[in-house]
């Protein structure tokens, strides 16, 4: 169908919800399962490398006193909840890092979802297809109808990773409970009327709580309409519905134009450097320099920057304290990109932020604004000390859709994240069952492999 | 997408967070706490009534598998749950038969807030003191927010029971939780960014759950706020927060201005029947005619009603044939009022629709609009079949401000909704703990006692 006729906007949640509720895993291409996979290891990784943050702690000590049974593992440690608050948790982890995935730079996709179906396939046996094509479909939810109010709901203050996020828990679980198109509409509305999620968060633990609630508030919101429960049968397009109370401009034919012949996942994108975007650029140019020539940081004289004027706002930290800090110092990011050559969690630790050798390379690192320099753009001048001068220009940046992130990055990005939750052996197992998750009989087993060995 | 931007400004949030943190019981005056009261015993008796609704049956079917230690008691029947799920359940089954008490017909008050103090009441050692100042604390917060965005905030399509009743909850359980100023603004931003509950909502099973979902929300609000959660500090105020996202008016001098000096729950307004505000004036003038005259429904000939045009638009169902239905009848409410004397959940059940005596009453009912009437105003005219004819005007209809509901009245109102949960003895011993709260030493016995004996 084409945009035209889907000019009167009826019918939006109930077209979707037949949609999702009539795929099948044989209707999804070879490219789109392998898209799923690689957002699974991605997100499980950033789970892994977040499990242990004190967001995550503390959300845990809030909760735990009233957790059910030992239904679903919360990724990266010991414990065990009920599947919801399993979902909850794990969607906390999976954002804690802000390394997790972006589709079109907008909505973080998988934080959502991911956890709540880690979860459910944890309490009841779930096929590993049967997760990756709940996983394609509740990305489809979410981003069809996250970006039906993009950009206008976004700028009016809506974390949307957090109110499109419910929808893609919802569809994902109401895919793995088999709803027919009248449950999943009810699932959906009951996951409409849960949206939430504040951008006056942002800096704040509630941040990645919202990813854990959308997580939690659709697995719930899928339960209900499996038990009966009714919402709007138009959640999403209805008068006082989703789109039009949250949002001042509404597109319903992003929800539902072409859909099935193409996958929102396929617009997936993964941060290959654990900061804020502005400065990947930088890095990227500054680890390409230090492999090719193999630069020790004592041979370097000094390193000239010539970046976006917005990265010097955003990120022009002279002198970072902290590991946190130092995600906003393009300084410390072309320094540690050039000593370490990598620029994950493990580079922006408290630890890296007080090194001495890295204080002294980030001491002779300069920036420079040019209006002319886009956001994924950087030129980066190395002098040595003798003599030589190394330039880059950096145009294409690792990780965007010119420059995808490989296979192979992916699960270098991953290693580093799980590395201080599970053991060397332990996480290349976990990597082998994400690759082959379409085929795995119990999917269960993607959860049960992410925590660590007793 | 991921930018810090907080401007900390008026102080709202924290203004409100310092008067709840320092309140102290003693500052509460008697009429308030009476009040207090009043409000727990209407609430326990709408959950009584609400807790074998088919809403509240499908959400224990949705969310049981999942319950952790029985911590809390769900009102009106055996099961046990979790503190936040019982408080789940039953601010759901407080709010289902749209018979709970509301703020300047705006809010309905206790249901997002009563049922999370009085799980938490049962978990954990609180005092009847305790638990009505938290009660009487958690209004302030929830009437306050939501007057200061009031009526843009609904009119754009927000359901403000399930929006503003989070932060009720959250502070109530806050003030258990004996947090300071600092973390009852965590807690209050907490909930802020999980405020939601669409109008589209309205009519199906998920308007309850908005009161239910409010409840449990701030209940955990509240308890990651106590663990060191951190949300924004400026919540209710800030540019992308709570107020300015969710309403395109805010007027924080409502949240602040005269705390302590006078207190919300005063303004409580409490529904004598068990149906839409529109009318109540007819219900209450049959009712006081036939009590007046001892009328036979088969001394009637005929009942000739005025009315506000608007009645008839919204209640003008001339043969309904469930309950749910002659709540939509004028018709009906008339002949129901004039046989029983009272127009409860009984009165508007599907037996009572089909009731064939009532049917034949009904039909004498004729109802004439008059622009020249008002919402709480009615002329009634009943002709009996000896010649005479009665009359009467309403002006005063029970449960307004005017003429509020008696303590004697909330007491027979009780015991209505109580009926089909408690035997009579069961019933009255609720009704004698409400009246002495205050002074309970342990409060969880309010919960306990609202449960059917074995």
């Amino acid at each position: 169908m084409d945009g035209l006729q889907h000019a009167n906007d009826a019918g939006t949640t109930l077209e979707l919800s037949r949609f999702l509720a009539g795929s099948r895993w044989q209707d999804i291409p070879p490219e789109v399962r392998h898209e799923a996979s690689r957002a699974l290891l991605n997100c499980l990784g950033c789970a892994l490398g977040g499990a242990r943050h004190a967001t995550v702690d503390r959300a845990l000590a809030a909760i735990g006193a009233f957790s059910g049974p030992a239904q679903a593992s919360v990724l990266g440690r010991g414990e065990r909840l009920d599947a919801p608050r399993a979902a909850l948790v794990n969607g906390i982890s999976a954002h804690v890092l802000d390394f997790d995935d972006t589709h079109q730079r907008a909505i973080h996709v998988s934080a959502p979802v991911l956890p709540a179906l880690l979860a459910y396939a944890e309490w009841r046996p779930v096929s590993g297809a049967q997760l990756l094509h709940a996983f394609v479909l509740g990305v489809e939810a979410e981003c069809r109808i996250g970006l039906s109010v993009f950009p206008e709901h976004y700028d009016r203050g809506w974390h949307i990773t957090g109110t499109a996020g419910l929808f893609g828990a919802a569809a994902a679980i109401g895919k793995l409970l088999n709803l027919n198109d009248k449950m999943m509409a009810h699932a959906l509305g009951c996951a409409a009327t849960q949206a939430a999620g504040l951008r006056a968060m942002f800096g704040s633990m509630c941040k990645s709580l919202h990813a854990g609630r959308a997580a939690e508030g659709g697995f719930v919101a899928a339960m209900l309409a499996a038990s009966g429960f009714t919402s709007a049968a138009n959640a999403i397009e209805a008068p006082r519905g989703f789109a039009r109370v949250l949002s001042p401009r509404f597109d319903p034919a992003y929800v539902t134009d072409g859909l099935g012949r193409r996958y929102e996942i396929s617009q997936n994108l993964y941060k290959p450097y654990s900061c804020g975007l502005w400065m990947h650029a930088t890095i990227d140019g500054c680890i390409a320099l230090a492999r090719e020539h193999d630069l020790k940081p004592e041979a370097i004289e000094r390193i000239a920057l010539t970046v976006a004027p917005h990265v010097l706002e955003l990120t022009g930290h002279p002198a970072p304290g902290t590991g946190l800090e130092s995600k906003f110092s393009i300084y410390h990011a072309a320094a540690v990109a050039l000593i370490d050559r990598a620029a994950g969690e493990a580079q922006f630790s408290d630890r890296r932020a007080l090194d001495a050798g890295l204080i002294a390379l980030r001491g002779r690192v300069s920036a420079r604004p040019d209006p002319a320099i886009g956001k994924f753009e950087a030129r980066i001048a190395v002098v040595l000390r003798d003599g030589r001068r190394l330039e880059r220009h950096v145009t294409r940046v690792l990780g965007t859709r010119e420059r995808p992130m490989s296979d192979r990055d992916l699960e270098d990005k991953f290693r580093a994240l799980a590395r201080d939750a599970l053991a060397p052996a332990q996480a290349n197992r976990l990597i082998g069952l994400c690759w082959s998750a379409g085929s795995l009989a119990d999917a269960g087993v993607l959860a049960r492999a992410a925590v660590p060995a007793a």
